[in-house]
């Protein structure tokens, strides 16, 4: 069935799911801040600057008026950088009241908000009130948009708590090269997104330092454990993080050069200052943050994360990284399952 | 404490886990069919074709006699390949029946038992009776011997039912680069093992076909899911597929061109004949027999396992690859669970 999809954000993610949806059959309205880039998307049908060489579809719409976007929307598709998260369902919200609409809420973003480690369901539960939405479904998954572009095999989670949400998204998405699994644990599945980029670092520092295949094979592993640890402790299902969001995510997110955490730990490992690390890049490194909130979680939660304590400390108390791998090493054996 | 330790199986693996024990100070005998291996060992110190430039301590012992080998061990490890693990066990019952000992018993073993489909543990039990040994603990993860030789990283799970005994194992092998973790699920350790190599084959042929990151994670944690979904019919539990012997032990086969059945995936995705692959590997791809296993099991025990049936179909019944990527593609959506 045709519906209207609003989805907030033109990035490549955003724009490359609209472009799906559009494909899907769906009357798809692209909400960007920028005039130029939606003249570009109405005009050109491209998107140069985020996926270079695609040609979105003559059906999508874009728009710099959230209005014109979301009205008459069954669904808004959140894929805003995360800490515009709030400040855009803020925006939202005087829209839904002005219009009086009540649609699906659906958001892509990964992380958590800076300061207070809060979910983006979470936040977006907070801004935008009941009567104004239906419920809240995450979508999440081991994803880059350059692939889903080129109509190259992606899967990923659609959850929600409520079963009936989250199909009804794995309905509008899912086509011959996009595959859908519901799951009804959105904790896990946003901290498992969350809280990959950390484990990133820790591999591509590994690979800096030299260290082989076992070596980043098992701080994968052991980085999952203590991720599903943190996980559990915010009341999400264990198994939730053997999953697309969880290790699929991870190990698309451990073993690209193309990730930006990857390649900051891969820097560190060589020995680089923090500093230059985060001059070099340019952009922001989001692990580095929630290594930070993950560190602090735990601390509070009373939650084991050796991996992720000798990172942070690496990161925000100037440690040696050989100093600190070999301080993992000589702990005590442990189980596995703790 | 320094305790004799006998270790069956003079291969890559075998040799280089005689090699942590006797570093770490126990009186350890290798045991091989082979006297020209025993030479070379006793005298160059050397295993040059199995670990190649690497030196052996002088106080490792090596010798074709199993009895001597065995003269007052305190454990025995298994390292022989499974197809000839229950004649060795064999081997074993008559010189323990004639020193009357009763040592642990330990394997690092990998895969099932061809036509019957057993674990290594249930053959090692069949085949010694309880009285003449103690518990029989696993030893699973990512691990490639060149590795551990390098006194690189590595991590390993030691499992039994009895915690003690996996205990007594992660004491006998831990040190400052191999570290153990103890688990007391030996179905769950031993299926992750044996069917992780179905999936490699998966995610080379994925490679092969020129497909991206997205469908090889995609393919690695749904291909996860299935073995979970098997060895939970079997009595494992499910997280342990979360851990060193599942998802770590996948990811290091999945993503290493060094692996054989990755490898064989690989050619196989190129179009290449499965004949053809066989005779180029000259080498038992040990995925091709599991996939077998894997399916029948799946078929007795009702369990759904989509991928594991389109690489049965590719490798034996002759159908097309790309076909059975599409026919999987085009199933009706699921839950991630369940």
């Amino acid at each position: 069935m045709k519906e209207k999809v609003a989805v907030l954000g033109a990035g490549s993610w955003g724009s490359i799911l609209a472009s799906v949806l559009d494909e899907n059959g769906h009357d798809v309205w692209l909400w960007s801040n920028s005039q130029a880039q939606v003249d570009e998307l109405n005009n050109q049908h491209t998107n140069e600057r985020y996926i270079p060489n695609y040609k979105y579809s003559e059906t999508l719409h874009a728009t710099v008026d959230l209005k014109e976007a979301v009205d008459g929307a069954k669904a808004v598709l959140f894929v805003v950088p995360t800490k515009v998260i709030r400040l855009v369902a803020k925006q939202l919200v005087e829209v839904l009241s002005e219009l009086k609409q009540k649609p699906l809420i659906i958001h892509a973003s990964k992380g958590l908000e800076l300061g207070s480690h809060k979910r983006i369901s979470e936040v977006i539960a907070e801004e935008i009130p009941s009567d104004l939405r239906r419920e809240i479904v995450v979508l999440s998954g081991p994803s880059h948009a350059e692939e889903v572009a080129k109509k190259d095999i992606t899967l990923i989670t659609s959850a929600c708590e409520n079963l009936e949400a989250a199909k009804e998204v794995q309905k509008l998405f899912m086509n011959n090269y996009l595959r859908i699994y519901t799951n009804t644990d959105v904790i896990g599945v946003e901290t498992g997104a969350a809280f990959k980029n950390v484990v990133a670092i820790g591999a591509g520092a590994l690979h800096g330092l030299g260290y082989g295949d076992d070596a980043k094979a098992a701080l994968m592993t052991r980085g999952l454990a203590e991720i599903s640890r943190l996980g559990v402790a915010f009341g999400a299902d264990p198994l939730t993080f053997i999953g697309l969001s969880g290790v699929g995510d991870l190990i698309v997110t451990c073993t690209s050069v193309h990730s930006r955490n990857w390649r900051a730990g891969d820097q560190l490992g060589q020995g680089k200052k923090l500093d230059e690390v985060i001059e070099d890049m340019g952009m922001v490194i989001e692990g580095i943050n929630t290594c930070k909130a993950a560190y602090e979680l735990a601390q509070q939660k009373g939650i084991e994360m050796p991996i992720t304590e000798a990172i942070y400390h690496v990161l925000y108390e100037n440690k040696d990284i050989k100093e600190e791998i070999n301080l993992l090493m000589r702990r005590e054996g442990k189980a596995e399952l703790g």
